[in-house]
């Protein structure tokens, strides 16, 4: 059997928060959302487009930042949501570091 | 503000559930372990490898399974794991489906 090195706990952490803020279907449909602008959201466009509490809306919102995959800023009242490139680019490495035969392959 | 088309609910289900499977930081090392290998590989050895009881390791396991990340196979008293194609090639393809930044860059 072949043995194979462990992540680093770091690493590790950071890749299951990624998959942990990715594994509710409306916060997928949230990152979506927000990747498919030209700019930052605010978060009352965000509001508009899911059957959801305001509340509810935050708390997906605070996981997919605090997991790397959005930044937030504020304008005003209002928060404004971003890609963040360095969760996304962790999610986009996700194969390589688990050693998929794929990725071997590539 | 651009709207965009949500997945289909099979879809986001699927990937949710890749997601979901990939949360716990002891499921990413199981897979890592299972993609390492030429071969399906014994439960016994997954054992082995993990200081964790052996109903919590199958647990881990059938989650795996069915996320559709690795496919189990029985020889005798044991049971063989290896990647599972389907399952792994919907992890690769996330950052497409997510419409990343990165991704549309690509």
């Amino acid at each position: 059997m072949r043995s194979v090195r462990p992540l680093s706990a770091g690493r590790l952490d950071d890749l299951s928060a990624v998959f942990r803020a990715l594994s509710d279907p409306n916060r997928l449909e949230m990152l979506r959302l927000i990747c498919a602008q030209r700019g930052p959201i605010c978060v009352c466009d965000v509001n508009e487009r899911f059957d959801l509490s305001q509340p509810t809306i935050s708390h997906h919102l605070r996981v997919l930042r605090e997991a790397g995959l959005v930044r937030a800023s504020r304008a005003g009242i209002w928060s404004f949501y971003a890609p963040e490139p360095a969760g996304l680019a962790l999610l986009e490495r996700a194969p390589e570091l688990l050693g998929t035969p794929a990725a071997g392959a590539a």
